[in-house]
């Protein structure tokens, strides 16, 4: 249920306004369901505020999100809200015209992407879908991900799903949520199915 | 990361292809953000699918879930995909005509409708959000709840969303995610922001 009230105010100098509209970085984490599903959902609310929103997918296999891809792209087309950019590493970046097969290149490129585009203030939303994963692998340093966050001008909020989020994300984060699996149907032997899964 | 591999293969009978298209009840609890956002994530899906999608809020604030509900109603409305419904029980459900302000009752009247919609097969999708509660409550029975699940005939997925999932519910349940607070702004006296929490 909706809670409005802090468990505590700050003494940071800000008044509730300038706090309560404080840019954030969201970090959606954990073995459960859920972390880029809830990262696509707030991206609806991003649209809905008229707020341009981009996507970039740190994942391989074109199938995955090709539903969520297609809706927001869809939302962004209409003119009734913000604006959606969507790129994917799996089919290589859109701003990358060499070909090449080396994902921590790739990986890397995304994240120098996004480096210019907080630097140019280009969008209010930035999802930054399975970047966990590029991070834990060693392609992008966690530090200068940090460092360039935390650096960021205006009122941008970036989401960072996946896996295994590092530490030092999870310390620098806004506001952090894991999601744990209580259950789930591949445990009885059912795979993954469209409408679902994607 | 997605992952296509079942820990184990059941002795059901059923072909993998059978199993893989079985509808299912899903539950995303915890006292964590992401829940209901994940289920309006999935609607993305759906709608991709062309599925026919109902949503049916078990809220009381309007101003929560305007920017899904816009999403969802515009995409629904596009053509592209599947139809949109979206029933609030805050401003009162659309097929309630007398005017009422016993909650216990709207929350019946509003299970009342899901099981003739799920009765009639209308949609394949069915986000019943913040249903948790009127459970919890004791406003709608868990028992007749799980009854009428476990009896609906074809396609039929139901994701419930909410805090404190009734222990029957979750053990009914396919797929059940639980979303863990880590960190939030909250804790530092920051309140909810627009294009983040609605």
């Amino acid at each position: 249920m909706p809670q409005g009230k802090p468990d505590s105010v700050p003494d940071d100098g800000l008044t509730t306004r300038q706090r309560r509209g404080r840019p954030l970085v969201i970090v959606h984490t954990g073995p459960g369901k859920g972390k880029s599903t809830a990262a696509f959902g707030l991206a609806l609310r991003a649209w809905n505020q008229g707020w341009p929103v981009a996507v970039f997918q740190f994942v391989k296999s074109a199938k995955w999100r090709v539903g969520e891809e297609r809706a927001l792209t869809t939302l962004g087309g209409s003119g009734a809200g913000g604006v959606v950019a969507w790129h994917k590493m799996g089919e290589g970046w859109s701003w990358i015209q060499r070909d090449t097969d080396d994902h921590a290149e790739r990986a890397a490129e995304g994240w120098a992407q996004i480096s210019r585009d907080l630097a140019a203030q280009a969008y209010r939303l930035y999802v930054l879908d399975e970047f966990t994963y590029p991070i834990k692998w060693g392609w992008v340093d966690v530090d200068e991900v940090i460092s360039v966050l935390a650096a960021r001008q205006g009122n941008q909020h970036v989401v960072i799903t996946g896996r295994d989020a590092d530490p030092k994300l999870v310390a620098f984060a806004d506001l952090v949520t894991e999601m744990t699996k209580v259950k789930h149907p591949m445990d009885t032997g059912q795979k993954g199915q469209k409408g679902i899964e994607w």
